[in-house]
């Protein structure tokens, strides 16, 4: 079975049409490259793209579109409610299947190297991380593409690749290899939102619970429930169906049922013959008896 | 995404490795053609084909191998343990993904029509049956090869396509349509093997269980369990989880847990996505959220 790398791109361009179908076609003129989802979002004014293939054809996609998107944007320029640092701002690389680690932390590496040899300060995070204070997005991106030129005079913020100064044009840029992450909300039939807020509480790993589980609890007015929502940081781990079990035996004991559950976005494979294997007590299924999973190559 | 038919070819050779390649290699010359699994049993004296692509594909690659075992086989020399009664013994087409019976049956009528003109009886069985007496393999081949010339000189078993004659070089072939059979043996917790078999019992459709599951119970010895062997016979109707969540609760009914399970052979993606809204409790759950199904065409 072909090795497969998911890049999400997050570009600060969601408002010019003309501009951003040049960069679609970049990216999807790029041999091997599947196109799973491009989002622009006027209000955010900005775009993300989804795509998968083998690892060098991801990392040839992300270079193809990164020349364009670096030739129409101006970050001096931009407008938009969704915090951002550079042009191209935030480009994680997504092992999906049969790629190790360090095989896409190279390609992240030398996408990073791609976009310093074009000018354009980059930072590593999450498992590309420097050093521990570069690891989270949150902190990386504090003060926005407005504090850069200020950031850019203090030696802690001297960028892993490309120039260390402020480049007004295209701000700066964060890649890296993160896990894939399943997005899991478990409503519960009830209206007490502290409820759904203690189990939010037990669940996740700040406070005590599941290691990769990251949680909080919300109303849902409408539904008249509320909602544990979760993201499960490494379904390896943490399998979806683990997380289930533990929300509704913590449900249970506030004398309260599960209503209902979602997956938010795109899931691997790999997470669904977790729960092939735990909910079906099939301990020895192999995704090669997925009779789909012989059309992968 | 791409529909997936599947075909599965029972062809009365087993032994001979040069013959056995030629039509291999016929099957797998065939443009569009994704071959799953090729296996070849000496004391069957017969080898399997499994393959899957789009219908007209599928339907090509039948007709291309087909071509080559008329060539190499005479059934009036053929010795084998397992039941047989053609060249081209039986040929079910599976409807995998986006394929409507409909279409199925047609590809499965065109590939008898091809079999007829090249002077082969054919008997359409399970949907494709043109009676119900012609529903079962098991009733079609009673008496197997060796039983042919008698039969075809009684009326009732004029064939569907082809002379109606017998043909001591090719006997007669089965073709038809039927749905993915998926084998789900669960083993249980104790060694009272009537346990098994009452439970096997009430899980089957035959003695008041669920509409499409055939089941049996039999020993483990070796493993000091006894196991539930079913087969699910339409897994939309009646999902695999279904099945799971019945037997367990029966086994209850006896104070015996549930060992472990296995899935035996292929098995549909669709059939897995059931697992995950059933047991995750995620009703809106779509394959297109299964990233590897964005490579599926």
């Amino acid at each position: 079975m072909k090795k497969i790398l998911l890049c999400e791109l997050n570009m600060s361009e969601g408002t010019d049409v003309a501009a951003i179908e040049k960069v679609t076609a970049a990216l999807r003129g790029t041999p091997g490259v599947t196109v799973m989802d491009v989002d622009s979002d006027k209000d955010h004014n900005r775009t993300v793209y989804t795509w998968i293939g083998e690892p060098e054809d991801v990392l040839a996609g992300a270079q193809n579109l990164t020349e364009k998107a670096l030739e129409i944007i101006d970050m001096s320029r931009h407008h938009g409610s969704h915090p951002r640092m550079g042009a191209v701002d935030v480009v994680p690389f997504v092992p999906v299947r049969g790629v190790e680690k360090e095989e896409a932390l190279e390609i992240a590496r030398r996408y990073g190297a791609f976009l310093g040899s074009k000018g354009v300060p980059v930072y590593y995070y999450e498992e590309a991380a420097t050093k521990p204070s570069r690891q989270n997005l949150v902190d990386l991106r504090k003060g926005q593409y407005e504090a850069l030129e200020k950031k850019m005079k203090d030696e802690a913020w001297r960028p892993d690749e490309g120039p260390f100064a402020f480049v007004p044009r295209w701000g700066a840029t964060v890649t890296g290899v993160r896990f894939p992450l399943v997005a899991y909300n478990v409503n519960l039939r009830t209206t007490d939102v502290e409820i759904a807020k203690a189990i939010a509480k037990r669940m996740r790993f700040s406070t005590g619970g599941l290691r990769f589980v990251r949680a909080i609890g919300l109303p849902l007015e409408e539904k008249g429930m509320v909602q544990v929502s979760m993201n499960l940081t490494n379904y390896e781990k943490t399998p979806i169906p683990v997380a289930y079990d533990l929300i509704r035996s913590l449900a249970a004991t506030y004398g309260v049922t599960v209503a209902e559950a979602e997956l938010v976005g795109p899931v691997p494979l790999a997470a669904l013959e977790d729960v092939v294997r735990h909910c079906l007590q099939v301990h020895r299924f192999e995704a090669s008896q997925i009779i789909e999973t012989h059309l992968l190559g």
